[in-house]
């Protein structure tokens, strides 16, 4: 091919459309998932999560102007099979108490996956010389660990123990 | 409906066949990408890692035979989305020097995938009573998170640096 080959300005901004794409779907699950949850501890975990998510986006979109972009998604099959698991989830484990140990386990999934993009990105950046795009995901990258580090206490302090029928 | 709500056990049985069919596809995935690497270090450690990873896919034998299951997988979309991200890299970024930075941070989301779910594979262990389980899958998790640092110290300290033409 007599095109330029693709570069790691290419693989970054390719990678910043899909983290982009991905918080906007979660943006739209996190509501749901919120709506389904048993516990009032897990229902407010997921309402902040899903304000900071709003935080995350508009810093994605300070990312954009910084390479001189317009903010764009790019279709991310990574978070759609993430949270396609979430609602089956939700559908299968309606009416058991076991449901919300399931939603927080696709709650860490989805953090996972944010916690994969963001570092990569954060490395990138610095790699490019973008250091304001660096700081940038470094602080989501620390909001992310630390929703990650909320929702496992939570887990094992309270969502997985009540997650078995009580003994009669 | 008359039937019994599911319980935690039918969400672990539920995860355990999901992360099964994820090991699986991953160990299908690993060789491709090591081929499609052109640096030897980055082939070596997806190589390193389809072996550990052969290890963890009888580890999980060892937790369904614990369990009195059949060692069974369950189409998981996340790792399907996740892997199919790894494939578009290798074609769109075929004969770039950014090749293996998109390579190595496929294998990072592949990684977190795993690790969120051995994590709450341990945590759901532990809460059933199941110890010998919780050990194997505390085990698979260190190696899991060993090879996510090894492969962030390789893409900073090299694969990162290589992933920019050369200046003339």
């Amino acid at each position: 091919m007599a095109s330029e080959p693709k570069t790691l300005n290419d693989l970054f901004w390719d990678t910043l459309k899909d983290i982009y794409y991905a918080e906007k779907q979660i943006l739209k699950a996190l509501p749901k998932m919120a709506k389904a949850a048993k516990s009032p501890e897990l229902k407010q975990a997921f309402e902040k999560h899903r304000n900071e998510t709003e935080i995350h986006v508009d810093r994605l979109g300070d990312v954009f102007e910084i390479i001189g972009k317009a903010p764009r998604g790019k279709t991310c099959d990574a978070i759609l099979g993430i949270i396609d698991e979430g609602k089956s989830i939700m559908e299968e484990f309606e009416g058991s108490p076991a449901l919300d140990a399931g939603l927080l386990a696709a709650a860490q999934a989805v953090e996972h996956y944010e916690i994969s993009r963001y570092g990569t990105l954060k490395a990138w950046a610095q790699e490019l010389g973008l250091g304001n795009a660096a700081k940038l995901f470094d602080q989501t990258l620390t909001e992310e660990l630390k929703t990650h580090q909320a929702l496992s206490q939570l887990g094992e302090s309270k969502v997985n123990k009540q997650a078995q029928p009580k003994a009669a």
